[in-house]
């Protein structure tokens, strides 16, 4: 059987099943949470690690070296907060095109180095080596919790809430921009792209998170809000309902769901890449948990749902009707 | 400026010139070794990474896929090695091409699989992703040693004897086998095209090595002896001699380099992928040192040279004439 046969969780899937056996007693969590959790003398560590390649992750004449060195430190960065934890450091892979021109490497280091900086997270090195035709980055990051602390997917309860951090679909809309396959004026446009291009970790909102005792579990959004309350609702064993009108969905959004014709709760439901955090939280602690994050960072915490006992991820429409949300998030290795 | 005019260490000093000053306290060594060195609550946490990327450091047609996911996890070993720690964790991030057979992907992580399993390391995960033509795999090791156990390039002092764990020359005599530019009978060419293709990591030598208190340097031979023992030479403001007489050359290796009318030295000085270990320790600790390694895991330990004052690594023939080693060592960027 091909790969794209398979598909690329189902791929996942069977690589966890061959691995478990082998590993030591020292590992918390391996495969299937944002980053992987072992045992460190205080506390635990968390591991995980990003590859981004030209053509599947980016296309080198959209995006600046700049925005895509902060953007592969940024997507790891977003893993460890979607565990509650606090980055340390980062190891940076590159194979790259002989023909690169090194100007264009010196900006994409200083693009990790800016985002690195500002989270103080150290860059230990890494490996350089060419590459035929495409260029590849990996990016790992360490980083550290108190064992108690840490936001597993497998934590949602019932009765829990679902929060999201921010809007919705923004960086979808904004790959339709960068594609060519879309056009806004650009009050409209900028804010889109940059939304695809330049993401945000949410490390210090998730931090009060797990040191909140509210929340029971976390995810960043990079595959879509379907596709990783999916994950979070498999993990944990448990169901959940999005409200369609609770929904964060930018007016920008809304112009270019109207442009490309498509229903705006699909693009927010189904886009990738927004890097928001989604947690699952107790309802009677979301209030002080919204108030201590908007007066620390001003972020918003949007309630867009609740877990429910069941199995899936189901869209409340306004008039009251439900359907089963699919995880329409991105497969990399699904032929289209 | 192209990266291919510029080079891979001219363009790895370059980073490092960018990153020191951005490192976190806890930061004992970052760029500039086998492995990063930071410290931990007990001893100092090691982290090492390799990406390998299909038509660079493989060929998926003459590599069988365990031997490529066996290798993959050996050359970050062999990295933990080369510093003296005991590896514990491995992430591996993965992309494919979508038409890859599964089963092939199977067989890769068996390979990685295995590896880890021999030498209790546990496969955490990692990413999974498609790859628009090549082939790429990159792992990340972590492990840990005792803070003065950790084996540094920097440590070579003079008077040191330089050492190695084996033959010289093969891994490159069996690439030539591989690329279809030499051809030798099975005998001798099947234990070169196997140094190739499926390296050892010495990990149970660099241990009593680093707890021997008698090696001072380790580096892997990844580039080649000339390369690598120039890295050691440059970190800790030392020069080499190395004794043509006594390098360790299999008598496949003789005949290969018959066969391609070239010095066998300039194989054995200058063939990369080898993965053996080179140490440099004090000449009154060696041969306590080389039967302690000779009774655990019955490898050979061969004297090759010593530190000297001075800079530059030099080859001396047994006339007792000197000619200066210049890196031969592999460079990914350099255009041919």
């Amino acid at each position: 059987m091909k790969l794209d046969e398979l598909g690329e969780f189902a791929f996942i899937d069977r690589i966890a099943r061959g691995a478990p056996k082998d590993l030591g007693a020292h590992v918390l969590c391996g495969i299937g949470d944002d980053a992987a959790v072992v045992e460190a003398p205080h506390g635990v560590q968390l591991v995980t690690t990003d590859m981004l390649i030209e053509g599947v992750h980016f296309l080198r004449d959209v995006t600046t070296p700049r925005q895509l060195g902060a953007k592969a430190i940024t997507v790891n960065l977003s893993d460890i907060a979607a565990m509650g934890g606090i980055p340390r450091d980062a190891l940076v892979s590159i194979a790259v095109p002989p023909d690169t021109d090194v100007a264009e490497l010196d900006a994409l280091y200083e693009g990790m180095g800016e985002v690195a900086r500002r989270h103080e997270v150290s860059l230990l090195g890494g490996d350089t080596t060419a590459s035929p035709r495409d260029l590849c980055l990996n990016v790992v990051v360490l980083g550290h919790a108190a064992p108690e602390e840490v936001l597993y997917r497998s934590g949602a309860r019932i009765g829990d809430r679902v929060l999201v951090t921010g809007t919705l679909g923004d960086a979808r809309a904004g790959l339709e921009i960068l594609l060519g396959r879309l056009d806004l004026p650009s009050t409209q446009a900028d804010p889109l792209v940059r939304a695809h291009l330049e993401p945000t970790p949410y490390l210090a909102e998730a931090r009060i998170a797990a040191i909140s005792g509210v929340a029971h579990a976390a995810i960043d959004l990079s595959d879509g809000l379907s596709s990783d309350l999916g994950h979070v609702c498999r993990a944990s064993s448990v169901a959940a309902v999005v409200n369609a009108g609770d929904l964060p969905i930018s007016a920008a959004v809304r112009a270019a769901a109207e442009r490309l014709a498509v229903d705006p709760v699909s693009l927010a439901v189904g886009g990738g890449e927004d890097y928001r955090l989604l947690l699952t939280a107790a309802p009677d602690g979301v209030e002080a948990l919204r108030g201590r994050i908007q007066e620390t960072s001003g972020c918003p915490l949007y309630d867009v749902g609740e877990i429910v006992a069941g199995q899936g991820v189901r869209l409340r429409r306004s008039d009251g009707t439900q359907e089963e949300l699919r995880a329409t998030g991105w497969d990399h290795f699904r032929a289209p």
